[in-house]
Protein backbone atom coordinates (compact mmCIF):
# COMPACT_ATOMS: atom_id res chain seq x y z
CA UNK A 1 0.00 0.00 0.00
CA UNK A 2 1.32 3.44 -1.07
CA UNK A 3 1.21 6.06 1.51
CA UNK A 4 1.09 9.44 0.47
CA UNK A 5 1.61 12.06 4.36
CA UNK A 6 0.56 15.60 4.21
CA UNK A 7 2.87 18.00 4.18
CA UNK A 8 1.66 20.12 7.23
CA UNK A 9 0.49 17.11 9.05
CA UNK A 10 0.56 16.84 13.07
CA UNK A 11 1.81 19.31 15.52
CA UNK A 12 1.28 23.16 15.01
CA UNK A 13 3.52 25.74 15.99
CA UNK A 14 1.27 26.69 19.04
CA UNK A 15 1.45 23.11 20.17
CA UNK A 16 5.22 22.44 19.71
CA UNK A 17 5.27 25.66 22.35
CA UNK A 18 2.89 24.90 24.35
CA UNK A 19 4.72 21.41 25.05
CA UNK A 20 8.02 22.34 25.01
CA UNK A 21 7.10 25.37 27.77
CA UNK A 22 5.48 22.55 29.95
CA UNK A 23 8.68 20.55 29.80
CA UNK A 24 11.04 23.78 30.50
CA UNK A 25 8.67 24.49 33.56
CA UNK A 26 9.28 20.56 34.77
CA UNK A 27 12.85 20.92 33.97
CA UNK A 28 12.51 24.13 36.60
CA UNK A 29 10.17 22.45 38.72
CA UNK A 30 12.45 19.90 39.50
CA UNK A 31 14.61 22.44 41.55
CA UNK A 32 11.83 23.28 43.91
CA UNK A 33 10.98 20.98 46.27
CA UNK A 34 7.03 19.70 46.14
CA UNK A 35 5.86 21.67 43.19
CA UNK A 36 4.28 20.13 40.28
CA UNK A 37 3.41 20.71 36.87
CA UNK A 38 -0.29 20.54 35.90
CA UNK A 39 -2.05 22.46 32.64
CA UNK A 40 -5.46 23.16 32.86
CA UNK A 41 -7.78 20.90 30.42
CA UNK A 42 -4.95 18.57 28.23
CA UNK A 43 -2.57 20.10 26.41
CA UNK A 44 -3.37 18.59 23.23
CA UNK A 45 -6.37 16.27 22.15
CA UNK A 46 -4.11 13.70 21.78
CA UNK A 47 -4.69 10.54 24.59
CA UNK A 48 -0.92 9.06 23.68
CA UNK A 49 0.37 12.23 24.05
CA UNK A 50 -1.09 13.08 27.31
CA UNK A 51 -0.47 9.96 28.91
CA UNK A 52 3.61 10.59 27.94
CA UNK A 53 3.32 13.82 29.27
CA UNK A 54 2.15 12.16 32.52
CA UNK A 55 4.75 9.65 32.85
CA UNK A 56 7.20 12.88 32.43
CA UNK A 57 5.40 14.58 35.85
CA UNK A 58 2.99 16.71 34.06
CA UNK A 59 -0.97 16.76 35.01
CA UNK A 60 -3.89 17.42 33.46
CA UNK A 61 -6.18 19.19 35.75
CA UNK A 62 -9.89 20.75 35.36
CA UNK A 63 -10.03 23.22 37.35
CA UNK A 64 -7.14 25.51 39.11
CA UNK A 65 -9.42 25.28 42.03
CA UNK A 66 -8.27 21.08 42.21
CA UNK A 67 -4.47 22.18 42.62
CA UNK A 68 -3.36 24.37 46.16
CA UNK A 69 0.03 24.57 44.91
CA UNK A 70 2.42 24.46 41.75
CA UNK A 71 3.00 25.21 38.33
CA UNK A 72 -0.29 25.96 36.55
CA UNK A 73 0.09 25.87 32.22
CA UNK A 74 -2.36 27.47 30.27
CA UNK A 75 -2.85 25.65 27.23
CA UNK A 76 -2.57 26.82 23.72
CA UNK A 77 -6.59 27.61 23.66
CA UNK A 78 -6.49 30.48 26.09
CA UNK A 79 -8.63 31.09 29.01
CA UNK A 80 -10.65 33.13 30.56
CA UNK A 81 -9.10 36.34 32.51
CA UNK A 82 -10.97 35.28 35.37
CA UNK A 83 -9.08 32.38 35.70
CA UNK A 84 -5.47 33.81 35.64
CA UNK A 85 -6.23 36.20 38.23
CA UNK A 86 -7.58 33.24 40.60
CA UNK A 87 -4.69 31.15 40.01
CA UNK A 88 -2.63 34.18 41.11
CA UNK A 89 -4.62 34.85 43.90
CA UNK A 90 -4.12 31.43 44.85
CA UNK A 91 0.16 31.97 44.45
CA UNK A 92 0.12 29.31 41.54
CA UNK A 93 2.45 29.77 39.63
CA UNK A 94 0.79 30.20 35.76
CA UNK A 95 2.76 29.51 32.67
CA UNK A 96 0.86 31.33 30.19
CA UNK A 97 1.31 28.90 26.88
CA UNK A 98 -1.83 30.43 24.83
CA UNK A 99 -1.17 30.03 21.13
CA UNK A 100 0.35 33.87 20.08
CA UNK A 101 -2.01 33.70 17.51
CA UNK A 102 -5.20 33.14 20.13
CA UNK A 103 -3.48 35.69 22.26
CA UNK A 104 -4.11 38.36 19.73
CA UNK A 105 -7.53 37.65 19.03
CA UNK A 106 -8.25 38.73 22.76
CA UNK A 107 -6.54 41.83 22.35
CA UNK A 108 -8.91 42.36 19.43
CA UNK A 109 -11.79 41.74 21.05
CA UNK A 110 -10.55 44.16 24.26
CA UNK A 111 -9.77 46.61 21.94
CA UNK A 112 -12.94 46.55 19.87
CA UNK A 113 -14.91 46.34 23.30
CA UNK A 114 -13.59 49.03 24.38
CA UNK A 115 -14.48 51.15 21.09
CA UNK A 116 -18.10 50.30 20.97
CA UNK A 117 -18.47 47.57 18.75
CA UNK A 118 -20.45 44.81 19.31
CA UNK A 119 -18.76 41.46 19.44
CA UNK A 120 -19.13 37.95 17.16
CA UNK A 121 -17.53 35.57 17.04
CA UNK A 122 -17.08 33.05 14.33
CA UNK A 123 -16.26 29.49 15.80
CA UNK A 124 -18.04 26.18 17.52
CA UNK A 125 -19.60 27.39 20.72
CA UNK A 126 -18.67 24.69 22.84
CA UNK A 127 -14.46 24.96 21.94
CA UNK A 128 -12.29 26.00 24.74
CA UNK A 129 -10.60 28.73 22.68
CA UNK A 130 -14.02 29.99 21.48
CA UNK A 131 -15.26 30.08 25.36
CA UNK A 132 -11.88 31.94 26.80
CA UNK A 133 -12.11 34.59 23.52
CA UNK A 134 -15.80 35.18 24.53
CA UNK A 135 -14.83 36.22 27.99
CA UNK A 136 -12.47 39.07 26.52
CA UNK A 137 -15.78 40.88 25.26
CA UNK A 138 -16.62 42.16 28.49
CA UNK A 139 -20.08 43.64 27.28
CA UNK A 140 -21.02 40.41 25.80
CA UNK A 141 -20.90 38.96 22.21
CA UNK A 142 -22.40 36.11 19.58
CA UNK A 143 -21.26 33.03 18.74
CA UNK A 144 -22.26 31.79 15.31
CA UNK A 145 -21.08 28.52 14.24
CA UNK A 146 -22.96 28.15 10.94
CA UNK A 147 -24.38 29.23 8.34
CA UNK A 148 -27.60 28.36 9.17
CA UNK A 149 -27.00 30.26 12.62
CA UNK A 150 -25.96 33.65 10.72
CA UNK A 151 -29.13 33.48 8.27
CA UNK A 152 -31.41 33.43 11.56
CA UNK A 153 -29.32 36.63 12.80
CA UNK A 154 -29.82 38.13 9.51
CA UNK A 155 -33.86 37.86 10.02
CA UNK A 156 -33.37 39.36 13.55
CA UNK A 157 -34.54 43.13 12.70
CA UNK A 158 -31.88 44.70 15.37
CA UNK A 159 -29.53 46.85 13.47
CA UNK A 160 -26.34 47.93 15.33
CA UNK A 161 -23.83 50.72 14.36
CA UNK A 162 -20.61 48.77 14.40
CA UNK A 163 -19.94 45.21 14.50
CA UNK A 164 -16.74 43.84 15.38
CA UNK A 165 -15.97 40.05 14.10
CA UNK A 166 -13.13 37.89 14.70
CA UNK A 167 -13.08 33.96 13.70
CA UNK A 168 -12.14 30.40 15.69
CA UNK A 169 -8.28 30.16 14.57
CA UNK A 170 -9.19 26.34 13.24
CA UNK A 171 -12.55 27.47 11.90
CA UNK A 172 -12.96 26.19 8.09
CA UNK A 173 -12.58 29.14 6.02
CA UNK A 174 -15.24 28.68 2.96
CA UNK A 175 -17.48 28.84 6.15
CA UNK A 176 -16.06 31.64 7.17
CA UNK A 177 -17.15 33.17 3.79
CA UNK A 178 -20.00 31.92 3.87
CA UNK A 179 -21.18 33.70 6.62
CA UNK A 180 -19.74 37.01 6.34
CA UNK A 181 -22.01 38.00 3.94
CA UNK A 182 -24.87 37.22 5.96
CA UNK A 183 -23.38 39.57 8.65
CA UNK A 184 -22.43 42.82 6.44
CA UNK A 185 -25.96 44.02 6.26
CA UNK A 186 -26.34 44.07 10.42
CA UNK A 187 -24.28 47.17 10.77
CA UNK A 188 -23.06 50.30 9.53
CA UNK A 189 -19.54 48.84 9.73
CA UNK A 190 -18.93 45.68 10.02
CA UNK A 191 -14.50 45.37 11.18
CA UNK A 192 -13.98 41.87 10.08
CA UNK A 193 -10.47 40.49 11.42
CA UNK A 194 -9.63 37.22 9.60
CA UNK A 195 -8.14 35.27 12.58
CA UNK A 196 -7.63 31.53 11.12
CA UNK A 197 -4.29 30.21 11.89
CA UNK A 198 -2.29 30.65 8.16
CA UNK A 199 -1.37 27.24 9.23
CA UNK A 200 -4.75 25.63 9.53
CA UNK A 201 -5.82 27.45 6.07
CA UNK A 202 -2.46 25.52 4.11
CA UNK A 203 -3.39 22.69 6.24
CA UNK A 204 -6.64 22.50 5.61
CA UNK A 205 -6.02 23.28 1.30
CA UNK A 206 -2.86 20.39 0.80
CA UNK A 207 -5.70 17.99 2.67
CA UNK A 208 -8.10 19.03 0.29
CA UNK A 209 -5.65 18.38 -2.92
CA UNK A 210 -4.37 15.17 -1.57
CA UNK A 211 -7.88 13.61 -0.85
CA UNK A 212 -8.71 14.25 -3.96
CA UNK A 213 -6.04 12.00 -5.31
CA UNK A 214 -5.86 8.92 -3.40
CA UNK A 215 -8.54 6.07 -2.74
CA UNK A 216 -8.64 6.04 0.92
CA UNK A 217 -7.64 9.18 3.12
CA UNK A 218 -6.67 8.49 7.30
CA UNK A 219 -7.06 11.68 9.48
CA UNK A 220 -5.22 11.37 12.62
CA UNK A 221 -6.53 13.54 15.65
CA UNK A 222 -8.42 13.63 19.21
CA UNK A 223 -12.06 12.68 18.37
CA UNK A 224 -12.45 16.13 20.46
CA UNK A 225 -10.13 18.32 18.56
CA UNK A 226 -11.36 21.11 16.38
CA UNK A 227 -9.14 20.81 13.98
CA UNK A 228 -9.22 17.44 13.38
CA UNK A 229 -12.64 17.15 12.49
CA UNK A 230 -12.50 19.95 10.20
CA UNK A 231 -9.61 17.76 8.12
CA UNK A 232 -12.11 14.81 8.08
CA UNK A 233 -15.25 16.76 6.63
CA UNK A 234 -12.90 17.98 3.78
CA UNK A 235 -11.34 14.83 3.33
CA UNK A 236 -15.25 12.81 2.97
CA UNK A 237 -16.54 15.41 0.56
CA UNK A 238 -14.00 14.56 -2.18
CA UNK A 239 -12.62 10.94 -0.74
CA UNK A 240 -16.09 8.59 0.61
CA UNK A 241 -13.03 6.29 2.31
CA UNK A 242 -11.83 8.64 5.13
CA UNK A 243 -11.36 6.92 8.15
CA UNK A 244 -10.73 9.23 11.49
CA UNK A 245 -8.10 7.65 14.11
CA UNK A 246 -6.37 8.11 17.28
CA UNK A 247 -3.66 6.18 16.44
CA UNK A 248 -2.28 2.51 15.00
CA UNK A 249 -4.72 0.67 16.88
CA UNK A 250 -7.46 1.96 15.37
CA UNK A 251 -6.33 0.86 11.60
CA UNK A 252 -8.17 -1.61 10.09
CA UNK A 253 -7.11 -3.48 7.51
CA UNK A 254 -10.62 -4.32 5.58
CA UNK A 255 -10.72 -0.54 4.98
CA UNK A 256 -7.83 -0.48 2.65
CA UNK A 257 -9.15 -3.60 0.11
CA UNK A 258 -9.09 -3.02 -3.16
CA UNK A 259 -7.02 0.27 -2.52
CA UNK A 260 -4.00 1.61 -4.22
CA UNK A 261 -3.17 4.49 -2.69
CA UNK A 262 -3.91 5.75 1.12
CA UNK A 263 -3.45 9.74 1.79
CA UNK A 264 -2.72 10.72 5.72
CA UNK A 265 -3.48 14.15 7.07
CA UNK A 266 -2.78 14.70 11.24
CA UNK A 267 -4.62 17.29 13.40
CA UNK A 268 -2.21 19.84 15.07
CA UNK A 269 -2.33 17.85 18.49
CA UNK A 270 -1.03 14.40 16.53
CA UNK A 271 2.64 14.05 17.37
CA UNK A 272 5.18 12.80 14.68
CA UNK A 273 6.02 9.54 16.10
CA UNK A 274 1.99 8.76 16.28
CA UNK A 275 1.92 9.66 12.35
CA UNK A 276 5.36 7.34 11.88
CA UNK A 277 3.41 3.84 13.59
CA UNK A 278 0.80 4.53 11.61
CA UNK A 279 2.51 5.26 8.35
CA UNK A 280 4.48 1.62 9.14
CA UNK A 281 1.33 -0.04 9.68
CA UNK A 282 -0.45 1.06 6.39
CA UNK A 283 2.74 0.64 4.10
CA UNK A 284 2.88 -2.84 5.83
CA UNK A 285 -1.02 -3.95 4.44
CA UNK A 286 -1.40 -5.26 0.98
CA UNK A 287 -3.82 -3.91 -1.27
CA UNK A 288 -5.65 -6.89 -0.63
CA UNK A 289 -7.15 -7.10 -4.15
CA UNK B 1 -54.60 47.93 -18.07
CA UNK B 2 -54.23 47.85 -14.33
CA UNK B 3 -50.60 49.95 -13.48
CA UNK B 4 -49.39 49.37 -10.03
CA UNK B 5 -46.71 51.88 -8.99
CA UNK B 6 -43.98 50.72 -6.58
CA UNK B 7 -44.01 52.72 -3.36
CA UNK B 8 -40.88 53.76 -3.75
CA UNK B 9 -40.66 55.12 -7.40
CA UNK B 10 -38.63 58.54 -8.23
CA UNK B 11 -36.55 61.08 -7.26
CA UNK B 12 -34.45 60.27 -3.88
CA UNK B 13 -34.30 62.55 -0.60
CA UNK B 14 -30.68 63.35 -2.64
CA UNK B 15 -31.75 64.74 -5.51
CA UNK B 16 -35.09 66.19 -4.14
CA UNK B 17 -32.43 68.27 -1.67
CA UNK B 18 -30.27 69.28 -5.01
CA UNK B 19 -33.03 70.82 -7.03
CA UNK B 20 -34.17 72.39 -4.53
CA UNK B 21 -30.64 73.85 -3.54
CA UNK B 22 -30.30 75.11 -6.87
CA UNK B 23 -33.83 76.37 -6.99
CA UNK B 24 -33.00 78.61 -3.76
CA UNK B 25 -29.40 79.16 -5.92
CA UNK B 26 -31.27 80.95 -8.51
CA UNK B 27 -33.63 82.63 -6.42
CA UNK B 28 -30.36 84.37 -4.98
CA UNK B 29 -28.76 84.86 -8.28
CA UNK B 30 -31.63 86.80 -9.21
CA UNK B 31 -30.72 89.76 -6.91
CA UNK B 32 -26.94 89.53 -8.39
CA UNK B 33 -26.66 91.04 -11.53
CA UNK B 34 -24.84 88.86 -14.08
CA UNK B 35 -24.56 85.43 -11.82
CA UNK B 36 -25.82 82.63 -13.40
CA UNK B 37 -26.27 78.86 -11.79
CA UNK B 38 -24.49 76.33 -13.21
CA UNK B 39 -24.47 72.68 -12.16
CA UNK B 40 -21.45 70.38 -12.80
CA UNK B 41 -22.32 67.80 -14.72
CA UNK B 42 -26.44 67.17 -15.19
CA UNK B 43 -28.26 67.08 -11.72
CA UNK B 44 -29.80 64.31 -12.29
CA UNK B 45 -29.78 61.76 -15.01
CA UNK B 46 -33.07 62.71 -16.57
CA UNK B 47 -33.04 65.02 -20.01
CA UNK B 48 -36.98 66.24 -19.28
CA UNK B 49 -35.99 67.67 -15.76
CA UNK B 50 -32.54 68.76 -17.75
CA UNK B 51 -34.55 70.55 -19.82
CA UNK B 52 -36.86 71.89 -17.38
CA UNK B 53 -34.16 73.65 -15.45
CA UNK B 54 -32.37 75.00 -18.31
CA UNK B 55 -36.29 76.56 -19.00
CA UNK B 56 -35.71 78.16 -15.20
CA UNK B 57 -32.09 79.18 -15.62
CA UNK B 58 -30.06 76.95 -14.17
CA UNK B 59 -27.26 74.91 -16.45
CA UNK B 60 -25.22 72.07 -16.63
CA UNK B 61 -21.66 72.40 -17.51
CA UNK B 62 -18.96 70.01 -18.17
CA UNK B 63 -16.05 71.60 -16.51
CA UNK B 64 -15.93 74.43 -13.78
CA UNK B 65 -12.97 75.77 -16.66
CA UNK B 66 -15.76 76.50 -19.01
CA UNK B 67 -17.37 79.23 -17.11
CA UNK B 68 -15.70 82.74 -15.56
CA UNK B 69 -18.01 83.42 -13.11
CA UNK B 70 -20.95 82.69 -11.31
CA UNK B 71 -22.85 80.00 -8.81
CA UNK B 72 -21.21 75.89 -9.07
CA UNK B 73 -24.02 73.75 -7.80
CA UNK B 74 -21.69 70.13 -7.16
CA UNK B 75 -24.83 67.57 -8.38
CA UNK B 76 -25.54 64.71 -5.53
CA UNK B 77 -22.72 62.70 -6.79
CA UNK B 78 -19.88 64.15 -5.18
CA UNK B 79 -16.81 65.39 -6.77
CA UNK B 80 -13.02 65.29 -6.34
CA UNK B 81 -12.00 67.85 -3.17
CA UNK B 82 -9.37 69.58 -6.03
CA UNK B 83 -12.60 70.49 -8.06
CA UNK B 84 -13.63 72.13 -5.45
CA UNK B 85 -10.09 73.91 -4.65
CA UNK B 86 -9.82 74.84 -8.42
CA UNK B 87 -13.52 77.01 -8.55
CA UNK B 88 -13.19 78.30 -5.06
CA UNK B 89 -9.75 79.56 -6.58
CA UNK B 90 -11.01 81.09 -9.49
CA UNK B 91 -13.83 82.92 -7.28
CA UNK B 92 -17.08 81.08 -8.73
CA UNK B 93 -19.40 80.33 -5.51
CA UNK B 94 -19.42 76.88 -5.20
CA UNK B 95 -22.69 75.34 -3.66
CA UNK B 96 -22.04 71.65 -2.21
CA UNK B 97 -25.22 69.56 -3.03
CA UNK B 98 -23.05 66.39 -2.54
CA UNK B 99 -25.80 63.59 -0.96
CA UNK B 100 -24.80 63.36 2.84
CA UNK B 101 -24.59 59.98 2.38
CA UNK B 102 -21.81 59.90 -0.44
CA UNK B 103 -20.38 63.11 1.80
CA UNK B 104 -20.57 59.97 3.89
CA UNK B 105 -18.02 58.13 2.26
CA UNK B 106 -15.74 60.71 1.30
CA UNK B 107 -15.22 60.77 5.70
CA UNK B 108 -14.80 57.21 6.01
CA UNK B 109 -12.16 57.37 3.14
CA UNK B 110 -10.38 60.31 4.27
CA UNK B 111 -10.25 58.53 7.64
CA UNK B 112 -8.97 54.84 6.86
CA UNK B 113 -6.56 56.48 4.35
CA UNK B 114 -4.97 58.16 6.98
CA UNK B 115 -5.06 55.27 9.46
CA UNK B 116 -3.40 53.49 6.38
CA UNK B 117 -6.02 51.46 5.27
CA UNK B 118 -5.67 50.39 1.71
CA UNK B 119 -8.89 51.19 0.04
CA UNK B 120 -11.19 49.24 -1.91
CA UNK B 121 -14.03 50.90 -3.50
CA UNK B 122 -16.88 48.17 -4.63
CA UNK B 123 -18.98 50.08 -7.61
CA UNK B 124 -19.26 50.90 -11.57
CA UNK B 125 -15.62 52.61 -12.30
CA UNK B 126 -16.53 55.19 -14.66
CA UNK B 127 -19.78 56.62 -12.11
CA UNK B 128 -19.12 60.09 -11.28
CA UNK B 129 -20.26 59.00 -7.39
CA UNK B 130 -17.18 56.61 -7.55
CA UNK B 131 -14.28 58.69 -9.04
CA UNK B 132 -15.37 61.52 -6.72
CA UNK B 133 -14.93 59.16 -3.81
CA UNK B 134 -11.65 57.34 -5.17
CA UNK B 135 -9.92 61.37 -4.93
CA UNK B 136 -10.50 60.89 -1.49
CA UNK B 137 -8.22 57.85 -1.50
CA UNK B 138 -5.37 59.98 -1.40
CA UNK B 139 -2.63 56.92 -1.28
CA UNK B 140 -4.40 55.43 -4.04
CA UNK B 141 -7.61 52.71 -4.19
CA UNK B 142 -9.28 49.85 -6.19
CA UNK B 143 -12.21 49.74 -7.89
CA UNK B 144 -14.16 46.61 -7.84
CA UNK B 145 -17.51 46.23 -9.78
CA UNK B 146 -17.85 42.58 -10.53
CA UNK B 147 -17.92 39.09 -8.62
CA UNK B 148 -15.28 38.58 -11.52
CA UNK B 149 -13.22 41.36 -10.66
CA UNK B 150 -13.09 39.93 -7.35
CA UNK B 151 -11.91 36.65 -8.18
CA UNK B 152 -9.17 38.28 -10.53
CA UNK B 153 -7.78 40.04 -7.14
CA UNK B 154 -8.54 37.42 -4.59
CA UNK B 155 -6.32 35.31 -7.11
CA UNK B 156 -3.50 37.89 -6.72
CA UNK B 157 -0.67 36.79 -3.83
CA UNK B 158 -0.25 40.11 -2.66
CA UNK B 159 -2.03 40.30 1.20
CA UNK B 160 -2.24 43.64 2.73
CA UNK B 161 -2.53 44.24 6.47
CA UNK B 162 -5.58 46.35 6.11
CA UNK B 163 -8.84 46.69 3.83
CA UNK B 164 -10.22 49.53 3.82
CA UNK B 165 -14.23 48.92 2.06
CA UNK B 166 -16.73 51.04 1.14
CA UNK B 167 -19.60 50.50 -1.57
CA UNK B 168 -21.18 52.88 -3.66
CA UNK B 169 -24.49 54.12 -2.67
CA UNK B 170 -26.77 52.36 -5.85
CA UNK B 171 -24.76 49.25 -5.69
CA UNK B 172 -26.99 46.03 -5.62
CA UNK B 173 -27.17 44.77 -1.98
CA UNK B 174 -26.40 41.11 -3.44
CA UNK B 175 -23.55 42.08 -5.61
CA UNK B 176 -22.40 43.37 -2.20
CA UNK B 177 -22.67 40.25 -0.41
CA UNK B 178 -20.98 38.42 -3.09
CA UNK B 179 -17.87 40.69 -3.85
CA UNK B 180 -16.99 40.37 0.28
CA UNK B 181 -16.61 37.19 0.83
CA UNK B 182 -13.28 36.80 -1.38
CA UNK B 183 -11.88 40.23 -0.40
CA UNK B 184 -11.51 38.82 3.54
CA UNK B 185 -9.02 36.13 3.35
CA UNK B 186 -6.89 39.28 1.92
CA UNK B 187 -5.82 41.32 4.83
CA UNK B 188 -5.72 40.55 8.18
CA UNK B 189 -8.20 42.97 8.89
CA UNK B 190 -11.64 44.02 6.77
CA UNK B 191 -13.05 47.03 7.66
CA UNK B 192 -16.69 46.95 5.75
CA UNK B 193 -18.71 50.31 5.48
CA UNK B 194 -21.85 49.11 4.21
CA UNK B 195 -22.85 52.64 2.54
CA UNK B 196 -25.48 51.34 0.33
CA UNK B 197 -28.17 53.97 0.88
CA UNK B 198 -31.05 52.55 2.45
CA UNK B 199 -33.31 54.06 0.14
CA UNK B 200 -32.03 52.15 -2.67
CA UNK B 201 -32.00 49.06 -0.64
CA UNK B 202 -35.54 49.44 0.21
CA UNK B 203 -36.55 50.36 -3.37
CA UNK B 204 -34.52 47.34 -5.06
CA UNK B 205 -36.50 45.02 -2.50
CA UNK B 206 -40.16 46.66 -3.37
CA UNK B 207 -39.05 46.65 -6.85
CA UNK B 208 -38.35 42.76 -6.62
CA UNK B 209 -41.14 42.40 -5.24
CA UNK B 210 -43.76 43.78 -7.38
CA UNK B 211 -41.40 42.39 -10.80
CA UNK B 212 -42.61 38.91 -9.15
CA UNK B 213 -46.65 39.59 -9.42
CA UNK B 214 -46.98 41.25 -12.46
CA UNK B 215 -46.67 40.37 -16.20
CA UNK B 216 -44.97 43.26 -17.22
CA UNK B 217 -42.68 46.09 -15.50
CA UNK B 218 -42.03 49.05 -16.64
CA UNK B 219 -38.86 50.61 -15.23
CA UNK B 220 -38.56 54.44 -15.76
CA UNK B 221 -34.98 56.49 -15.44
CA UNK B 222 -31.97 57.45 -17.38
CA UNK B 223 -30.00 55.44 -19.47
CA UNK B 224 -26.98 56.75 -17.51
CA UNK B 225 -28.52 56.34 -14.25
CA UNK B 226 -26.83 53.37 -12.00
CA UNK B 227 -29.66 52.93 -9.92
CA UNK B 228 -32.31 52.28 -12.68
CA UNK B 229 -29.81 50.09 -14.01
CA UNK B 230 -29.91 48.09 -11.05
CA UNK B 231 -33.70 47.94 -10.99
CA UNK B 232 -33.68 46.64 -14.70
CA UNK B 233 -31.27 43.94 -14.02
CA UNK B 234 -33.14 42.94 -10.53
CA UNK B 235 -36.98 43.35 -12.52
CA UNK B 236 -35.69 40.82 -16.01
CA UNK B 237 -34.80 38.50 -13.72
CA UNK B 238 -37.99 37.36 -12.46
CA UNK B 239 -40.12 39.49 -15.39
CA UNK B 240 -39.04 39.03 -18.45
CA UNK B 241 -41.62 41.69 -19.93
CA UNK B 242 -39.37 44.69 -18.33
CA UNK B 243 -38.82 47.83 -20.54
CA UNK B 244 -36.49 50.78 -19.18
CA UNK B 245 -37.67 53.78 -20.87
CA UNK B 246 -37.01 57.56 -20.14
CA UNK B 247 -40.14 59.01 -20.77
CA UNK B 248 -44.06 58.42 -21.57
CA UNK B 249 -43.15 59.01 -25.65
CA UNK B 250 -41.11 55.30 -25.04
CA UNK B 251 -44.07 53.55 -23.84
CA UNK B 252 -44.98 51.26 -27.10
CA UNK B 253 -49.12 49.93 -26.87
CA UNK B 254 -47.35 46.52 -28.52
CA UNK B 255 -45.87 45.74 -24.85
CA UNK B 256 -48.82 45.10 -23.37
CA UNK B 257 -50.50 42.94 -26.03
CA UNK B 258 -51.81 39.73 -23.93
CA UNK B 259 -50.99 41.61 -20.50
CA UNK B 260 -53.14 42.24 -17.39
CA UNK B 261 -51.42 44.18 -14.89
CA UNK B 262 -48.18 46.36 -15.53
CA UNK B 263 -45.40 47.85 -12.59
CA UNK B 264 -43.87 50.60 -12.40
CA UNK B 265 -40.50 51.62 -11.23
CA UNK B 266 -38.85 54.69 -11.42
CA UNK B 267 -34.73 55.46 -10.89
CA UNK B 268 -33.98 58.63 -7.97
CA UNK B 269 -33.82 60.86 -10.88
CA UNK B 270 -36.73 60.86 -12.31
CA UNK B 271 -39.85 63.24 -11.33
CA UNK B 272 -43.18 62.60 -10.07
CA UNK B 273 -44.70 64.06 -13.21
CA UNK B 274 -43.28 62.04 -15.78
CA UNK B 275 -44.26 58.63 -13.51
CA UNK B 276 -47.84 60.37 -13.47
CA UNK B 277 -47.59 61.10 -17.36
CA UNK B 278 -46.55 57.29 -17.92
CA UNK B 279 -49.39 55.94 -15.74
CA UNK B 280 -52.01 57.78 -17.39
CA UNK B 281 -50.62 56.76 -20.78
CA UNK B 282 -50.58 53.06 -19.23
CA UNK B 283 -53.98 53.21 -18.31
CA UNK B 284 -55.33 54.46 -21.78
CA UNK B 285 -54.39 50.83 -23.04
CA UNK B 286 -56.37 48.52 -23.51
CA UNK B 287 -55.08 44.72 -22.88
CA UNK B 288 -55.42 44.15 -26.37
CA UNK B 289 -56.32 40.43 -25.85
Amino acid sequence: MKVIVSKRAGFCFGVRRAIKMSRETLGKSKKDIDLSVYTLGPLVHNPDVIQQLEKEGIFSIDAASSIKKGYLVIRTHGTAPKIYKEALKRKLKVIDATCPLVRKIHDIVRDLTSNGYKIIIIGHKDHPEVKGIAAYASSGCKVIESVDEAKKFAKEKKITDKLGIVVQTTFMLDNFRAIIPMLIDKAQECRIFNTICSETKLRQAETLELAKKVDIMIVVGGKDSSNTRRLFEICKKCCPSTYLVEGAKHIKADWFRGKKTAGLTAGASTPDWVIEEIVRKIRGLGTGS
